[in-house]
């Protein structure tokens, strides 16, 4: 049984991790911890968990990092998990951080990241970055099985990188041409009220914003520039729609003349992902929506081809609370402690 | 393990069950029963099972009654469970019954419901409603374990009986002022597409329908006079809004002098659902909301006094789909095997 | 051409009077006025109002109410309109306030609602009070033609007064068995974000809140009770359902026997609100929704009756922001100056 | 005054024709027809309209093209314009076709358009094709003002068109890199009720369907293609997400190395569209939104520029039924009888 404890359990990426857990078969949470409500059961402020999980929040300063736990989720902001992972992993425990604290693997393209944020650019525990890695299985399973420290990626990284790899690493598509259109829902905001997503303010409506300036774009350009070989920018556009959990993503591309073919396209999206317990590719002749992927982990991803334009359009689709965050952290965790993979991320999602 | 065949697979209430059944401990998912889609997997217009559930609809006439199953729930209209309930029985089933058809325990009840619904007052299987009983365990858990056909509540039912039920059968408020003003989430009008509940309709509007004529308001009269031991006429008022999932009923009542006092009705609402596995009691100083029973089989009471007017005021939350409908199903499932009531029932929600 | 202006006007409220000036025919609108933004066009804020209203929005502190206005509209919180009344008053100027600092006419009474709402009971501009009334035509129009100061009621209390109103007056219902159960959208709680109405929170999401404490039941029981002759207490219990713009108040109360008969009923609506412009009684035959009340200024009033039950049931539908605000103000003042009652006020609004 | 019919009354294209016409200075309605519903007043469907327009209905059969009128807007579906047109043209009347049926200028083209939406290619009034002309004054308002028969334009086509045009005009980009990736929302589905737009599978849900394929492209390829003087194919996605009325339209393309400099874009659109009325430029220090377009005529244009990828994106936003359909129709209109080009169209519409 992997003993669980998590950090910023009051946020949605906490309290989703915790309705994963309650139904984990080999792991068992054993801290929450939260700079708000500490001495109050987290049921207090989220009435769902109501007799099914009343664990009382610790404060960060109260919790014992030697009290046997194996792993600690850090749901929290950037630069939180950087600071206190350090004492985490000094007990002996493993790390699996939401934030970008982890995702670039070294101080250098830490530093681009962080200025793109507006944050420091120094990183505060340089010595972990050798042990963490970038936490999405499908690509790059094997280093998570041995990592310590694992960076758990941005809801909109997952979307266009699983969207995009395939063409990418095959080579393809015109490297020049990458487009990534990105419709997300409202929780990806987090539970922090602000004017923007005031309910009257965001019902019947919707906008674009960071225009070609989202941090994601950030780590989606280096995983797909690591397949590729080559430097790769997409054109990351996000977009904010009244929908709370989900996030579609059109990924346009230029296909290469010998693969201006849906069948070709398809088979190559099906081959890529062979095996993958948690990506579904659809043909052309069927479809797919934020319906279907809502409450799971799983990343729809219906292959189009336009042949008027010559642009191969993949729709990708994830609930952006799991495998945009905890439902893929919680897959990361199954990777590193040699569990099954799907364990505890095969329930059936409610719908409507 | 408990066999388990769905007949209206392809309806919310019949996904609903396939949901909860496939985390179900000891029960097992044998065959999935619908008028539509015979030949084609369940995952085929349910998306969100794809992977998870895949199992192939059968028509209504291809089923055998006698291939080995326990029990068939009917998630079917009225009419329908009555009519194809008796081969059922007869092959050693038990059934649950989704609609109105065994909630009335003998034919000059049923046919008073039926003229109410403009349906045929005439029941198609009277032989079996000795053997039935009304499927609401807060009420009825005894004659639940032995039945062999359970009529299982109407959503609006649930709601306003649960709410009412300890102050009725306690008799400490007036029966001539009982009101019931019910809001329900759109899911309660089923899976059919009408022009009422068209997504532009529908979005930022609210009504009041059937005023004073619902047909649920017959069964809520019924069961709180038998609690009562006379005669209840409840005035019950349905509205829509726009929430998918979830039932909020306001319940009033005249409370007599001698209990005028709120803490009296908080003890008189916790004592009679102490031990209740899914009803949770909230005093006045708490507060709840749909929120906090989306997606579970709770049924979350806030009680409350207004001294100026000597009104009880009860604020009664259900999940249409599962308190209303599917989940409570189960639970009369567990109890009339023998399984943990709670069984299949305790997974965590997602929120938000 | 009556010159207007609004203090408050970067708030819902505000916005909606300069919605409906910006087509008025007989007023203009001078200034808007507002603590915040002060020196940038409104239509920085409203991109909705841009090209159609950029006016530049003047500090508090920098308007002059000796500049020739001829109304003066506080879009204010409580306390703010009764601090800045008599300046305006002083200058010439009548004055509409939306919040409750002129609703109740006397310093006593008043006293009595500032403790409810936990605001400081002492009045700030009592030499006003005889000079003002309580703005809602249907009951009052004649004082309001000459008042100089006129207190907009509260969202819900326009929708209980209407419903309850022709009943009341003709003492034909138990005075003690009123019941006013409403259902708010959220824009009634304005344009400032918080937790309970951040979006993700708020979607398919709906409560009951200050149970049997509302504010607005004082001013409901005060009018009704002055129409009564004696004095009459409502229980009015308040919802939140996800809509933006509506409220829906469903109205109780034990009919005398005497009019125990829906046609009657109906009848006495339809007599008590003959000639008025904005109230329109619908039949039992008929039925009504938000949506037909959405953006206008109209309330209606569906009339039913329960008789197994004796409950009298009518459904009252307003538009918040409209009847519930900005557009009974711009009735109010309308009526102060003489201008045709429903001038600026019959724009048909949009639907879906 | 300009005398208006509407035939397709009741249809959300219908109504939002009346809305307007009630509001407009210099036009009259003077008859409302539709296959539905003929003998009852229009506001028996649509009770917003109660007390605004309480227009009886007549059925197509029974209107008199020579009873007098000026104009007739065809608010109906594919080939019903072709076949009532003609009589229209007889009796003198002017036609605003909102279908497909006259966009197109010649019957080849038309038949191509036809084939692609699954309708016989024969135009069924091809002696008034020399008479008619697209209907969109930001690229055509010199033929509009003389024709006899406008083709209104697709909702969708209106977006795109708006967003490419000066770029296509201009020829500064890559011709094959158009992307136009376009959100839409519900009412662009019109009023009929169907699965797809059911309110559980539509709430917080979100799918591209037809891609690749919709229909619209066939005239934003047209049109820009007669900008561009050369033959453009747009790669036009289309994306259904929960809102009611809005089309956000992000369009994509290669910029030419001269003109990679986000100000020279921003001022060809201000100069291109300089002076047109419903058109607001917006820079990329700038945002929009939905909220800013919704129930007015205008297009707003948000123009930015990714320089690590070389992308023009332009984020296109309108109200479907108003600058996609009726406003514009109505903006037709004026430009046809010479009225001014806003009149009635100038409404500060209501937010939120």
């Amino acid at each position: 049984m992997v003993k669980v404890k998590i950090i910023g359990a009051g946020g949605f990426g906490g309290t989703g991790m915790i309705e994963l857990l309650m139904a984990h078969p080999e792991a068992k949470l054993v801290k929450l911890i939260d700079i708000e409500n500490a001495g109050k059961p987290i049921s207090a402020e989220f009435g769902h968990l109501a007799g099914l999980c009343d664990m009382v929040i610790t404060a960060p300063d109260a919790d014992d990092p030697n009290d046997g736990a194996d792993v600690v989720f850090c749901a929290t902001p950037d630069r939180v998990g950087m600071s206190i992972g350090p004492k985490y992993v000094k007990a002996g425990l493993r790390v699996i951080d939401y934030s970008g604290d982890f995702r670039f693997g070294d101080v250098e393209t830490y530093a681009g990241y962080a200025g793109r944020i507006g944050k420091d650019p120094k990183h505060l525990s340089p010595e972990l970055l050798p042990k963490s890695t970038y936490g999405l299985a499908e690509v790059n399973r094997e280093r998570i099985k041995s990592a310590t420290v694992v960076g758990n990626p941005g809801c909109f990284a997952v979307s266009c990188i699983l969207g995009f790899m395939p063409a990418v690493k095959a080579g393809v598509v015109d490297f020049g041409s990458l487009i990534a259109d990105a419709k997300t829902g409202v929780s990806g905001a987090g539970k922090k009220a602000s004017a923007t997503f005031h309910y009257p303010m965001r019902y019947d409506n919707m906008n674009a914003y960071k225009v070609a300036a989202h941090q994601h774009s950030y780590e989606v350009n280096r995983q797909l520039s690591l397949k590729a070989g080559k430097d790769i920018n997409v054109c990351l556009i996000t977009q904010v729609v009244p929908v709370c959990r989900g996030i579609m993503t059109t990924c346009y591309a230029k296909v290469d003349s010998g693969m201006a073919d849906v069948a070709k396209l398809v088979k190559l999206y099906r081959d890529t992902y062979a095996g993958e317990p948690f990506v579904r590719v659809i043909g052309p002749e069927g479809s797919t929506s934020n319906a279907a992927v809502r409450g799971s982990n799983f990343c729809n991803l219906w292959v189009n081809f336009d042949k008027a334009t010559g642009q191969m359009v993949v729709v990708s689709h994830i609930d952006n609370l799991m495998k945009g965050q905890a439902g893929n952290a919680l897959q990361n965790m199954n990777i590193m402690f040699g569990i099954k993979e799907t364990a505890g991320l095969m329930s059936v999602p409610q719908f409507p």
